[in-house]
Order: structure tokens, then sequence, then C-alpha cells
């Protein structure tokens, strides 16, 4: 049976903490959901950690099927699970994972049409659920600038319900993003969450490739974005709302484009 | 100064749990924000509470405006608005209002021509998200079944960003709906969020009066809704997505009647 060191499962504990995951370049996915999303995507961890106890029939499977993958699986005991998991009972499976490096040129390849730009999104919940929607609505990759949650942080590797599995992430800076836009590559659509002036007539974003922009609900898009825009657009509705969630601002814009452009591709 | 007795705020305290909104008939809003939507949706609390030293500049002028409108003002120690507020630090403010009862006839009225129906949404921040995005996209009123969240729960409050002061709440039976679906006075559109068949041309949804009933994401919605539904609509996705997150595909299909119905009537 494959064992591992009490330094390396100390090692994995600290994942759960943007230093320990910059320091060992990896992250962790905890329970069935996630890791079933990992395979579908075809994603191998560097190493599967369960425990037999807390896991139930399905699990047990998911583990077969890492084995068959030939990744490195070590048994553990519950306690020994539970004081490296993230919430107080573990889910009984966790794999550990390579943080991909996607290069900023990746962005160039032709089948990249449609693309999410995440300025400054600090709500973990927030940047999981647009990495699901983006994953959904095939917005790929997606850049991250400006003060953005980690995208390996728990709760966002949670609330992507494993998206983070599927989309190509990129953190990059406004000034490379201007190039491309600038370089007529892409055209930048700014989605202007907070009520602000100005509008877009839908059938604007019909356009071969283009990058959605959005920024946080409390401080928008930054300076930075907005000037390099092509145009902004902000979503109708009653006045007696502010705003939306960015996220759910986000999510109806990505299907909008997705319904008008995309799906008619097919 | 009006003061106030200890058992009064310890019973405000308790406002917290759904046992002590319940006993009481009342419920709980914290902070500038969420009491600035009360006064926008002309909202008058019962009771506010605030502390000056917790509280900015415009915190001081929300409480000049609840005094204008008559409203009686407690002003608290901050040790004691600590004490009964849901975080640790409290905001500073605190309004204490009647929960509405609102009638199942109340649906009947004219204007409701779109109307929001919660089939067990238990997740507060999703029943929040939910109520906000009820509110931009015109559908009033919101409709809950089965086990969905208190949706006068701190959370649930915080989430709905003030909507909660804005939207009617009808809690209700799905047999209720049923007679109302059966007598043609609604349309029942059932939302799927969990990819099961049946799809819905988006022109169906241009009828007069119509209900869109979503469930969780966990369970869907439940038979007694589904078997009165008039058509069932998913949104199309990638299929490497399984669902979308509920709050979000229900955003996305009330922004689309808006859009497709509402926004033309005007």
């Amino acid at each position: 049976m494959v064992s591992i060191t009490k330094k390396e499962l100390k090692e994995i504990k600290s994942l759960r903490t943007r230093k320990g995951r910059r320091a060992s370049g990896r992250f962790a996915a905890e329970g069935v959901r996630l890791l079933e999303e990992a395979i579908r995507h075809d994603v191998r961890p560097e190493l599967l950690l369960w425990s037999p106890a807390l896991l139930a029939e399905r699990g047990h499977q998911l583990v077969q099927q890492f084995r068959r993958r030939r990744v490195q699986v070590v048994e553990l005991a519950a306690r020994e699970l539970n004081g490296i998991s993230e919430s107080v009972t573990s889910q009984g499976i966790m794999g550990v994972f390579d943080i991909p490096q996607s290069s900023f040129d990746e962005l160039l390849r032709p089948e990249h049409r449609t693309v999410l730009l995440c300025d400054g999104i600090s709500d973990p919940g927030n940047l999981g659920t647009l990495l699901r929607c983006a994953l959904a609505f095939r917005f790929n990759p997606v850049l991250l600038t400006g003060k953005c949650a980690d995208p390996y942080a728990p709760k966002v590797v949670r609330a992507s319900v494993g998206a983070i599995f599927g989309v190509d992430l990129i953190r990059t800076a406004a000034a490379d993003v201007a190039a491309l836009v600038d370089r007529g590559k892409f055209r930048l659509i700014a989605a202007d969450v907070n009520d602000r002036t100005g509008t877009v007539d839908f059938k604007d974003t019909r356009c071969n490739r283009l990058i959605l922009a959005v920024g946080s609900e409390a401080e928008g898009l930054s300076e930075s974005i907005l000037k390099i825009s092509d145009c902004r657009w902000r979503l109708e509705h009653e006045r007696c709302v502010d705003s939306l969630n960015a996220a759910v601002a986000a999510a109806i814009m990505m299907q909008g484009i997705y319904h008008h452009t995309i799906g008619k591709r097919n």
C-alpha cells in the first residue's frame, strides 16, 4: 500500500491557504462531485487521497476510475483525512492537482471566440459561479485582472462545481488585454453592472471574437479596462433595483451572447 | 430620549432565529444599504435602533430620514447594538419590521402578470438572489412552496439587498397554485435546471399571465409542481456542464421573459 509522510500531509493541508498553494504550485479539490468533474475534463490529479470509511459506493467506484488512470492513490484513516480537509468532516476523497500555467498567447488560438474577463472579482462564490457559467456558455479562456479572488482557493473551486477543470485561466494585466484590443484581435464589451450611462444594442455583440469584461459589484470595472472597451452593455431592468449581482448579470450576458451567436453557429 | 428594556432587546436578538421571528411576527434588517432600500420602498420599521459611534455620516442622515417618517428611533451604546447584531460587529443601524401577511388572493390582482414560484429553495443566498432578480425583472408576487428557506432570515434579507422590501411574498401550497392554473388564470412554466427532457420555444412564454416555477439545484421541482406545469423550459448550454446554479438559471429566464414581454409593453 502506498503511504505518505507527515510532512507531505502537512503540505497538502497548507493548500487551503494562498501562501501554501503558491509555495507548492498545487491546489486541492474535495468531494465526489468535484472529482467526477476532473475525470470528465480529463484532468489527472497528481495524488488522490481517500478514506474508505467516509465514502459511499459511488466514491469507491470513483477511486477505481482514478486507479485505472494510473493516478497515485493513498488510503488514509478518517482522522487523517479530516485533519487536512477544508471542512470539519471530510467528504472522504481529495485530489491534489498541479496549478496549470496558461500563457497569454493561448488566447490567440482561433477556437477562442468568446472570452470572459473577470476584473477584481473578489468574492469567491461569485468567481466560482462565473467560471461555471463561462464553461456552460463556452466563454474560454477566462482572464483574471486586478484583485480577483484566487481561483484555486477552496471556496472558488467548490462554487465552480468543477468548472475549474474545464476552463483555461489566464492571470494577466489590463495593458496586455489593451494591446490585443488595439490590434483588432478582439472586441471588448464592458458589462456595466452598476447602472452607469451607455447601453449596447444586442446585435452589436455579434462580432467574430469578443471579450466580455465584468467587474465587481462594489467597484465596477477599473478605468484601465473601461478605457479600452469598444462598448458598454447594461442590462435593462426595473429602476427600483440599483444593480444585479455581478455574477448573475454576467451570466445573463454570456447566455445572451451564446444564444445569439454560438448557438446559431451549430 | 426613548429607551428600551432589556427584555425587548433580548426579543430583538431572538429575531435571528426562525423561532424568534415566528413568536414575535417581526424580522430585523441591518446596515445602511438595506435600510435605504426600506425607505425607497416606503416600508416603515416598527423600531429603529442605532449607535452613533458605529455609523458614518450617510448613516446619520438615514436616521434623520426615519425620524422624519415618525419612526420610533432608539439610540444604543455600541456594545448593546453589537450584542443583538447578527454579525460580530454591528453596522451601527438596525430596523425591526413587521412580517407582512400577504393573502393568496393578492395574486389575482390584474397588475401581476409575471409571478415567480420558488419551490424548496433552501439555500438562503440563492433565495435572496432570486428575490433581487424578481424585483429587477418585475416578477411579483413571489410564491414560496415546499421547504424554502425563511425569506426573513438574516442571510436571505442580506442577499436580497433590500428586495425583501419590494416584493410581495406568499407562502402557499402546490394545490392552491394548481387550482389557479386549472382555472386558466395563469400559465405555469417549469424551469428545468437539471437537464431533464423537454424544452420550450421562447415565444411560448409570451402569454398574458405566467408563473415561472424554479426548484432547488439538488432536488429540482417537486412532482406536485411539475404535474401542473403547462410546459418545461430548459436553458440550452454546453453539455460539459450538468446544470447551472438555480438562481442563475432562474435569473436568465426571468430576464428573457422580461426582455421579450414586459420590456416591449413599455
